[in-house]
């Protein structure tokens, strides 16, 4: 399977799974209506693991735009594929979205509150500070794309097994990512994450999560919707992106 | 152990735990009453993990007629072999639902409403609309055998290790399942589609645990039970043999 | 370390967590008042796995007489040493039973209701038939030992791996029991147990954990405790034996 | 990386991950407000879990004094670097602390009850009594080091596979402490112990995760703040060193 191919239905699979729990949540008239917090953020770690033990194998599951970035910047994957990887993540989101408003399509019908329908798509801060709302999705995207960067590193594999190999495209080897074997501990990572750090504006942690649904909410006549909420959505792509440089360096100074 | 007598008595735990904790959490005075969807989900979850760790060395642990049909379909299991391996699954299902019964017996006469009593035997969707609940349930089932083929193909095994081994029946090699190592990812992957997709309907996404319950609860002298709803029955039995279709087909298709 | 001075401290361990978790939901001014089924089941889930993890490797952490007469009666543990096994688990139980004491003393003073004391030793029974609530034990203990047996044998070792021994006392092979590899599956399967089948008699399924916890009840100068209820001790006592024998007799039919 | 480094990292994401599960519990406006006390104890599980497996690595992850005290006294670290390692946990503490004011800064601000806020940084007894208080922290941690020092001493190592090595500091071995393979079950203890005995104090069951983010309670600007409730501070830090003690007294008993 191409890398490209696969990191869209990772991506499909992560937006699928992981809006599913909060529509699950949000939405009236289904069983986890209410659920919680605690429904939300283990249906989001189940979400990453499942996309990564099913797809790891081919394209080392990024299925964000943050972990792509950060794994080039720590030289284990080919900037050059950067651009594809990022373009085929937010077609999955797309399709992701796609896939939860089959699914829930009648609950959203029963749902007339337009910032529920916009949160089972994208994330909302709690209160609205862009620089606040940046500084927290830094810290927890730092956090998530720090850990990837042991999960993924090659130093972490000679300790570990052989299960993690490098992507291949073409026959060249292009770069590091996660396979069957990281898919339990970076669910766990980003259900903490998400327990700790997904207060106050719902731990988008990836553009791709963020901004492909967006797109989505934008252009299917989904019921009851209203704004997409344009203005916000700078914060979630571009606060991951900087989290994950900021992982990256750190983890160059510390391996230096 | 004959395959055989493993996925009644595999199915047969399923039930016994999956039901048993719709039972807790819905039926008058138990423990686990109003326990919320974390109970539900995780009780379904580990009901897939107890039922692969002890019955899939002997049978592959498919407990699931989509699953068997999705093997099969993606050249993985004998055709000849899907109709026994379906009789065995819907036996075990009425067999676990006769167990939930014994141990619940009291705490169902203590309950008067007949849709919880018939909720914890099969599913009812919550918005009844046949094509919307046919839809769920087949994008929730596709996910589930999608997962199921990534860790259940000569492909998967080949990098994780040897544990898994193909079902052998009269020394003959019929095909692939689930063993001990895969335990623990196909238990989350339910608990993900449950927390994320079982909004709607409840999640069947298996013939033989619906229909299996469905007919106990028709022949069982249940305290005030209503209606077996069989107006519905039709869709958690087709749908998810669609989805697993839909499932081997992509599997296929990604593999070619 | 001893086997038996294991047994003692694994089943105290088992009671620290388990009866504390009980404590931490039940009594008045905790942090864990009310919090609910889940944290209940999971707390008992992984004190059955840190048991498991830390004595597996002295006594095979059987922490339970169920456990232990099922694996003589399957010919995976000598009868003679059965007697001292279930004596050091019942020690175990009084032990942990009192820890909880010490570490829960004040919030039990702040505690009025009996019914709540007695709950975070013994079970009780939701609603009290003793037949039924006899074959809810029995069931739930039947899954348990059965369970065990296919993480225990040598059967499920020889495909799984090298580190589960027999125990060896004074240079004999002895029998099997679970060591460090089976602490997460048997800690899963309690959680199962509990989530699905605890409602009508709160899951003993275990005669040590039971008893132990009543006699030190009775002895303890515990605030506001009122009667130990022994006419119902012989249920949790009695019918998580005959699941033991039930699930060796199952196991023994299918093995042949 | 410097095994000092590493501390003082491991223990910042200890306390980034385990008070922001408390802040998004207790704080207003938040996602996870009331989320309860399943939301608190998997936040801190995790915590620990992504502590570990990030840092285990390089120091070993003590990342609590009383493990650092416990492993020295049972002869499986050196005593001359205790100091040190305390030292840097402290300062993760501490810096942990800051990485939450940072994520939740508004959040802080919209929340009025003075212990609330300090709760997002220290624990408080719900009983105060100090000699109980002290009690409870040490069986907790008693506990906790007990666990460790089964995954982290050598014996352990045998059985287990090549994963867990010494730590090294120039050249030179210096002992043990936890790797990759031991972050899930040293999670999962945490989890558990929070759930079963963190009902009366919270439990600290670590001098750095108290005492640091006191510290930086006194010194950040936080909003509405009030007294760091000094007269408490050191029972959270005495008890666990006692319980840390009485673990390795216990594990040398045991092992002789």
């Amino acid at each position: 399977m191409s890398p490209f191919i696969a990191e869209i239905i990772g991506t499909a699979i992560l937006i699928l799974l992981g809006n599913g729990v909060v529509a699950n949540v949000l939405l009236n008239k289904t069983n986890g209506k209410d659920g919680g917090w605690i429904v939300i953020t283990w249906g989001w770690g189940i979400a990453v693991f499942v996309a990564v033990f099913t797809m790891g194998q081919f394209s080392g599951a990024h299925i964000n735009p943050a972990v792509t970035v950060g794994l080039a910047m720590a030289g284990l994957f080919e900037w050059s594929l950067v651009p594809a990887y990022i373009v085929a993540q937010i077609i999955g989101g797309v399709l992701g979205a796609f896939l939860v408003w089959l699914s829930y399509k009648d609950h959203f019908h029963e749902t007339r509150d337009e910032s529920l329908i916009l949160a089972c798509h994208s994330t909302i801060p709690n209160i609205r500070n862009y620089p606040a709302n940046f500084m927290t999705e830094t810290i927890g995207t730092l956090l998530l794309v720090f850990g990837v960067l042991y999960l993924a590193s090659p130093g972490f594999i000679g300790a570990n097994g052989e299960l993690l190999e490098t992507i291949v495209i073409d026959g060249n080897e292009v770069g590091f990512g996660l396979g069957a074997l990281s898919a339990l501990p970076v669910g766990l990572l980003v259900l903490g994450i998400g327990l700790s750090l997904g207060g106050p504006t719902g731990y988008a942690i990836n553009p791709a999560r963020d901004l492909g649904p967006r797109i989505a909410h934008a252009l299917l006549p989904i019921s009851n919707k209203g704004s997409s909420d344009w203005a916000y959505s700078w914060v979630p792509v571009a606060a991951p992106i900087a989290g994950g440089f900021l992982a990256a360096g750190l983890y160059l100074l510390l391996s230096s």
